[in-house]
């Protein structure tokens, strides 16, 4: 007989430091946006006997909560954005974070390691909200994990939008004193287009919490237009 | 102001079947063994729904609790097998089981979905213990997981041992009624030298519980003997 009611009671061993303040925005894959630098800092009981030799892998596995979702519980039937949002597919065959147990898994580049004042890994290329709960971490392991010939069903590469700033967005950038990377994070996530398939034939602004600020851009057929950034305002 | 004791309570969707149980044998990581076929049954809850299209794909992950070890704890340094069980490794940079949250990850064929009583999932390469608590299954995302470029640090493929069948052993092996698969499964599990690296000097005996029986193998340089295959006994 198998148990039907065991639990686990798992605990986060550090949380995620992210320019994605909200879902909208974020990343769909990890790797899609290679400026999206984020740290992943350890509780203090997790010393740096921990990550000891982490740094001969260049790529490592984060299995996280879905935090920002866990209200929302779980769906046996999902809509792909990947397929325009009209067909269903089972939870399990897709990547959605409304899943039974809320576990994310994303692949991330280990870009250093610092061991003080606590534990924290530069990862970039990610796909995690600000303050996602991270259960473990792993090294990739390629000889078995890397797979190219693998079937992908349905998820693959989209093509990207281009992105044009308007004079007003780039002068914005220069006040704010925001960087070459705030930019880079700007422009490679919009070209993902991250908005959502059954409002993509609206002439809409949308706006993203990037960082301390808001970026609102519209979409006119494949071309993205970035139209401000200002300090974020809570609504 | 980072939570500093919040916990996630996760619950198993189903449980595997496998013909490893004990840990001594089991493949060390997801593929190496091949002949590992084992099946995942999800609890009544999960619904053919919950599968719909998972099997566009051919790889799936499979997220794990390492049910064995659980009183065991987890240790911050860790000496790999891949190392001689000399030179000690951070726990992070490991796939050891033990380790915080007592995640395990594997990377599994996926031959095909029954829907019907359970929802059963028939995967190969597998690299778990009979009864094992799945708390998620997620597709492969090739264009992301893949990854050959990827540093592996000292995780590589080692060398394997070349098999020998004792006489007996293959009587045994027809009387008994062990086909063809049970046959590759221990070839494939031996060939990967399951001893511990402290007790490869030794002319012992080692003793693999696989399905029903207990298989007696012994190492001479690179070459293992597979002395009998009896019916298993509780010691």
């Amino acid at each position: 007989m198998m148990p039907l009611s065991d639990f686990y009671s798992l605990r986060p061993i550090g949380y995620i430091h992210s320019p994605y303040k909200q879902k909208f925005g974020v990343a769909r894959q990890p790797g899609l946006v290679p400026a999206a630098t984020m740290r992943l800092t350890l509780l203090p009981e997790f010393t740096a006997d921990c990550v000891r030799g982490l740094t001969q892998y260049n790529y490592v596995w984060i299995e996280f909560i879905f935090h920002a979702v866990l209200n929302e519980g779980w769906l046996p039937l999902i809509r792909p954005p990947k397929l325009g949002g009209k067909k269903k597919m089972g939870v399990f065959a897709t990547r959605s974070p409304h899943r039974p147990n809320h576990i994310g898994l994303s692949l991330l580049k280990l870009e250093k390691v610092d061991t003080h004042p606590a534990v924290t890994l530069h990862l970039s290329g990610g796909d995690l909200l600000d303050k996602t709960p991270v259960l473990d971490i792993k090294p990739y392991v390629s000889f078995v994990e890397a797979k190219p010939e693998a079937r992908s069903g349905f998820a693959q590469i989209r093509p990207e939008l281009a992105v044009c700033w308007e004079q007003t967005a780039l002068q914005q950038l220069v006040q704010q004193q925001l960087d070459t990377a705030y930019r880079l994070l700007v422009e490679q996530s919009i070209a993902q287009d991250p908005r959502p398939a059954h409002q993509r034939h609206k002439d809409k602004i949308f706006v993203l919490f990037f960082g301390c600020h808001d970026v609102r851009f519209r979409v006119v057929e494949n071309v993205a237009y970035v139209l401000s950034v200002v300090p974020h305002v809570e609504l």
